[in-house]
């Protein structure tokens, strides 16, 4: 990457939890320069984003003209990238913008429509610019998730544990239910009983996912958020888990995206497809 | 143990397979030598029930003839021991035919009403004869549960995760039913909650057991017979596990009673008495 | 696979415990006949190798002689398959046999020597006939090293625990050693130093195996066959664990390996090339 | 607790890490009071230590003047309690200091030697003063390792795996060696060989603690500190594991020790006698 231009970057949503991560985490890279920082929050208005985010000064201010940086950036010589960790009601104009003025967008603000995905899918098209839309950063559990997809062509058997703290509302947790949905995805129905079985206690068995998969769910105070994808075959069991303890962990998947958008010419769902 | 004689044992149900463990499990120590092998089954009459068990000759044949065989022990110079796994239909009588011989009964058969249980303990009494009746001889398992109500004391939240193989026809398991039970024993309601929780899925969050401690079940061909305890708090997370995989591992527990029973008057539930 | 023949088969080695367990895999199969069953022991002679597996009578005696088995299978409509779980010492000259009579080879036997296996591969070149050879029939386990191999690519520390019965003399296991191997095979050096380490005790960060992976085992009764691979980046961990507790774990393999082996003109080695 | 007047606490060490989670624990007591809040750093005098510690005003100012803070603590109507988490350098006088005022010490700060132990137990007997000295907050660490004591009763074999982050720079860890050091106290040696074992590779079998327990260390960026004891025998495995993933986890221990040192006496060392 040396000989190369680094990769001009604007962060929209910059003095955010994962806003802040992410200029972290492309202040300590050569190859990825943090050229701006969007952020509508009146208080930080002018601030070193480098001081917010805790990594030194980097002489970048946040400011909430988000037109004006897309401009800027887009003079640079070199292709730029928008990272966007902003909020539901504005990613989809966000998106769109960035792709008028040329600049790549890599989206990690979560939802937008089934509608919205198509129309930015043809709009980027249109523009021949790479957009990346990733619901998922984590690198380690879009691994397992390709890993258990593999396994479940060989196993009939699989549940899923997820396991987080008991601050946490909603049970499934939203990557079990999609975990569950890409096995399902192959058109097989796992779990063929070979006993009738009763649960003494309602509940015991857990919840029944996509293709009759089983899902469980753990809610203690002191976990984080953890899943286990567990396969069964005679004699054998095979256990995938994914245990995450800090938003760190997304940065990688974050970096891996802006690298990877920079050939792209077209809207891009999901991290695994960059892997 | 060098310096006394060895405990003289008759084994009741001696071919099934919890008997042929208890013959082998005894052929290997010093302390304890087999007298006698009763077992209905016309099969295996007349046969060396070393053999039978798989550990060579012992010179014991099987026989049906169980009350003989008590008379037999009970001129032994030595404090006999019987040792049932026969069934649920006669174990009573096995126990009350033992104890009116003098004979000390180490009972794993499980199936004993509380008033059965209630007139043995007065039977046993009045005998001033130990007799050990043992739900579950998993020296293991006895620790986890006993580990588990200490931590009980100092944890507000639990959860339990059995996970056995898929012939398993009930959820929950019994010994996590009976974890459950001992938890709440000493009153306290487990887990209380910190958010409203909604089940995106029905049986999501597991079943509800004694003391609003959740179980949940996982059933898997490959998994044979496991038990999870899991506390938590904040910052921290403390598991219990036990992992079975073979029927020896209830052996250490039967050899135990054998040895403790010798000295006792009375009749005593549980394995966790003697540790 | 309803409107094809089945496929016949040969077990060389069959009265040996991974031989009976191929053939009551075999029996429960439709698309698979069991046609011979070669084993050396003189005591089998003659007997029905399905009444030895346990799986009730199959009418295929046990034999040794194993050239005439081939030269009836040779003449069978369909295509034939010799699976062979037999002796280092006899496997090359089995395979040459099977491969001259233009049986297909699916071989578990271990042993074989570089030179052997590239003797035999030319072998099967020339007779256009496919040969497979199988160190490891555990589906689950060449899963978990695929899986390892692709999150490999992505993080920059991993460990391995591999945890077995004390009856195991050596350490690391063979299958530990092959993990760290196939990681090592892309080039990368795993687990860059971020303090200066110290062992208080000698032998505490484990072994070091191919591309610095560290590999620690773990022996206990108890314990039969396990192992994780560990991957860690910053706020995340990734687990990948197998668990074996019985030969039956291997069947799976043996019967993909007699589906796949028709189609092939060529020697091919490890199950993860039929996945 | 509600007839009684709150116990009056005094943190010294009041701004560092732990000092603040105690801050913040005692906040959300009913029972528990804080009047003073020392810390020698010069550049928290004066501040509110709420809201240094992050939960709001408390209205004690962090100050330097740890005698007179005693004194004061001295004239509640309540007996007090200093917690001290300041420096090896400095606790062997605070703790004097303490006693001499009447003060009950409790104390997570390490580095006494035992010379310094003996005398300060002396100290504290000749003045009936209670004072705690805690090496291990965590119930949940000590809980395992009490746990672990009693299976080492039932069991022979056992080995300790230790992970943590990669920034750890010693192996195995002090808790690690604590707890194999507590197994060995009863005079078992563990881990009866039934076979030669050989290490194909040096450190395979991880390092040999006290009484014959083989430790374990795992180094990987995104682990926190997590410790397996893991208890093998013929047909079962008994896994005890702790996870820590914050310094709330110490905080029951802390308040624990606040509410049982107000009847005691004497010195008292380590959590265990507590619970």
């Amino acid at each position: 990457m040396t000989s190369q231009l680094p990769i001009p970057v604007l962060v929209n949503g910059a003095a955010g939890k994962m806003g802040r991560e992410v200029v972290k985490a492309i202040a300590q890279t050569n190859d990825i320069i943090l050229i701006g920082a969007v952020d509508r929050s009146p208080e930080f208005q002018g601030q070193d984003i480098g001081e917010l985010a805790g990594c030194g000064p980097l002489e970048v201010p946040v400011t909430d003209q988000f037109e004006p940086m897309l401009a800027m950036l887009a003079q640079e010589k070199q292709l730029g990238v928008m990272v966007d960790f902003t909020h539901p009601n504005s990613v989809y104009n966000n998106i769109r913008s960035a792709i008028a003025y040329g600049i790549r967008p890599v989206v990690g603000t979560t939802g937008l429509s089934p509608e919205q995905l198509h129309d930015l899918a043809e709009f980027a098209d249109k523009a021949s610019t790479g957009c990346l839309i990733i619901p998922n950063f984590s690198i380690g559990m879009v691994l397992l998730q390709q890993a258990a997809i593999q396994a479940s062509q060989h196993f009939d058997h699989v549940e899923i544990i997820e396991l987080h703290h008991n601050q946490k509302a909603d049970a499934p947790s939203g990557t079990a239910l999609q975990t569950a949905q890409m096995l399902a995805e192959f058109g097989k129905t796992f779990n063929p009983p070979s006993v009738q079985e009763t649960e003494k206690l309602p509940g015991a068995r857990g919840s029944l996912g996509d293709a009759d998969i089983r899902i469980h769910s753990i809610r203690l105070p002191g976990l984080i958020a953890h899943q286990e994808v567990i396969f069964g075959a005679a004699g054998q069991v095979y256990t995938l888990r994914h245990d995450t303890s800090d938003r760190a962990c997304y940065m990688p998947g974050v970096l891996l995206a802006i690298r990877k958008i920079i050939p792209l010419k077209t809207l891009v769902y999901g991290l695994e497809k960059l892997l």
